[in-house]
């Protein structure tokens, strides 16, 4: 979890990219869920995939197939990817490629929408699916001829410099979104495509970063991942019904309890009444060390999950104590250079009763309308006493 | 103070831009000095600047000139512009021309040349003209072509949301420069000349936006300069021999004392032996409530000036004791969103016996060298008695 790295290497299509992905298949975030139980978001995704696939002509279409048993649906994780929100990832889409060149894993995101009217929030009309073909389709291979030219990019390095300039990566990204556009702008000038409108949607789209921010998190979690015995989490996930944690001890299995609510701010219109619970893969950033955990390098992101700026330190002080280590790349400035706090241990969980806290965006429960807030969410307790459970039984502790 | 604006909006040679810059002169940082009192760095700076218009082949030769009463001296402050450093400008320097809407003033200051050897550190060997050539002959023409397509940049803007990025734009201006960059990308991308060359520049180029943060400044105080009676202080700066202050109510007069020296982390193999004292107009981003006046939003920056943390903190809660208001646009989220310091009074300073902090570079006292560290240094006490008797005297007080 310290020593990995992450590059961004490539940007592929999804069908190209990503191991086991069938032709009719659909990723979406957190632990598995067919459709009957899928929350209104992740559904309003999966209809917007659809419609962007040409699976369906309307939303009413794009429903009844998936309600048919014709698609086939499993989470991002099983794939080698993560995605933010809904988290949904079709064949047709364009990933980034990221490498743990340290350890040889791999992990894949699509690529970031901005904000308001989205596919990951839920919302799906037209002018979300014409934002997901110039993304796919123009932005797409001209960050892939950009990668070529400029070599592989660092993100971890990238990350450590954000986390001085007020970012956790997770709810803001600011600065790693104003770093990686400054570094590749030399690269994107003199590629093929509208170089103009690449950069200027970099310059629009401030949480463009957290999309690679979470695949620099699975591509190193990943490598943690399978060690006999290991009571540490390499992955939170929700897929706004369940929320799940996997452990590197207990292999595939997932451990679940429902997805509670954000607490948070809302957008003008709407309250918690609006609100889905916790939805998203992007918990693999606190997994990794960043988002709530690195809440005290970024004291700015009050205005947009509440509180107060003594609240951004105390939660990443209170995550010190359900962790076993201190990140050496990823410090806090505020904190005089303190590592953040990483590699969350579901026996310390349980023993103190605390729970990793995340801050993420929050989206409304009916599909089709989109981000209604953003807020902080604790991750139900539930989750690691199971795991806690199932690693002593694999022991043979009683 | 509060109400001025700052907005970029085109780059010309000084020649132009200047008023009353003379066809011989040199503009130089700080109150009014001549060649015989002029600290090393200065004297370093003059003679790079007469290799680069051609006046001299050699150094030799530029210092004969320079003492030889051929060439005019003046402060920048007295023609319209700031210059970080020695902060030399000379007539074919190309400017930043940076305006005040609201209250019909203006401000220039030359490009930033990156760090290390430099001119505004002293430096002139061939490298620091060959980069001056480039900066004045291309940089510039293509920013002014940029700023044509991009219309008016709101530098306000800019330096707000960089205080919430770990920027204090005095001596860290990574992430102002890092959203300078992404925000003029889309229009560089497609202006005449080498734009990969200029992006990479900005890539590269952490110190980019201090000098801009310097105009914005200097455009927003001269608004407030000659109001009868007022004890408010319009400019700090410092030629490395002087430092010295003008006050809103006694006009052009300059109230000096000796440059005082830097307390800050040298370079390997440089110590307070080879320090020059503190130099430069950038002083004047602390007089307008930046720098170290809002050292509280940018604790990465005790990494390069020494302390902690919490000297960062307490530095910005002492400035509050000497000035009248608070922001209402540059606020410090780790104080909650309080705005930072702004309006030092003469009186208070007085009262009090606390002065000025700045955060600033240390230039090594021989010519030809550059930089060789950076810390904080105090104003001198003495500048501000001497401001309060002249507005006491003018004022008709005993």
């Amino acid at each position: 979890m310290l020593e990995g790295t992450a590059h961004l290497t490539d940007v592929r299509l999804a069908r190209e990219a990503l191991p086991g992905l069938g032709a009719r298949m659909l990723l979406h975030a957190g632990p598995p869920i067919g459709w009957p139980r899928m929350c209104g978001p992740l559904r309003g995704a999966v209809i917007g995939a659809c419609l962007f696939e040409g699976w369906a002509a309307t939303a009413e279409e794009a429903a009844a197939l998936a309600a048919s048993g014709a698609l086939a649906f499993a989470p991002c994780h099983h794939h080698e990817a993560v995605g933010p929100m809904a988290g949904v990832i079709s064949p047709s889409m364009a990933v980034f490629v990221v490498e743990n060149r340290r350890f040889g894993s791999r992990a894949h995101a699509t690529l970031n929408e901005g904000l308001g009217r989205v596919l990951r929030m839920g919302a799906y009309d037209p002018s979300v699916i014409e934002r997901l073909r110039w993304l796919n389709r123009e932005l797409a291979p001209l960050l892939a001829e950009t990668l070529r030219r400029s070599g592989p990019l660092d993100l971890k390095s990238l990350i450590a410099q954000a986390l001085t300039m007020g970012d956790e990566v997770h709810n803001r990204s600011k600065a790693a979104t104003a770093l990686l556009a400054r570094v590749l702008a030399p690269h994107i000038a003199v590629s093929r495509g509208d170089v103009a409108r690449a950069l200027t949607f970099l310059a629009d789209t401030d949480h463009f970063f957290l999309n690679l921010s979470m695949a620099a998190a699975k591509a190193t979690l990943d490598a943690a991942h399978g060690i006999p015995g290991s009571t540490l989490v390499t992955a939170l996930a929700r897929n706004g019904t369940d929320f799940g944690i996997r452990v590197s001890g207990t292999g595939p299995t997932w451990f679940t309890a429902p997805a509670p609510q954000v607490k948070g701010l809302y957008f003008p219109g709407y309250g918690p009444e609006d609100a889905n619970p916790d939805l998203g893969d992007s918990a693999i950033t606190e997994t990794a060390g960043l988002g709530a955990f690195a809440l005290a390098a970024a004291p700015a992101i009050v205005q947009f999950v509440g509180g107060t700026a003594r609240l951004a330190v105390e939660t990443t002080e209170l995550m010190y104590e359900i962790t076993v280590g201190e990140h050496g790349a990823f410090k806090i400035p505020a904190l005089d250079f303190r590592g953040t706090p990483i590699g969350i241990d579901v026996r310390k969980v349980v023993e103190t009763g605390i729970t990793p806290a995340i801050d993420t965006g929050i989206a409304h429960r009916e599909p089709g309308v989109g981000q209604i807030g953003a807020g902080l969410a604790w991750a139900p307790l539930e989750c690691f006493t199971q795991a806690l459970d199932a690693v002593a039984h694999a022991q043979g502790v009683a």
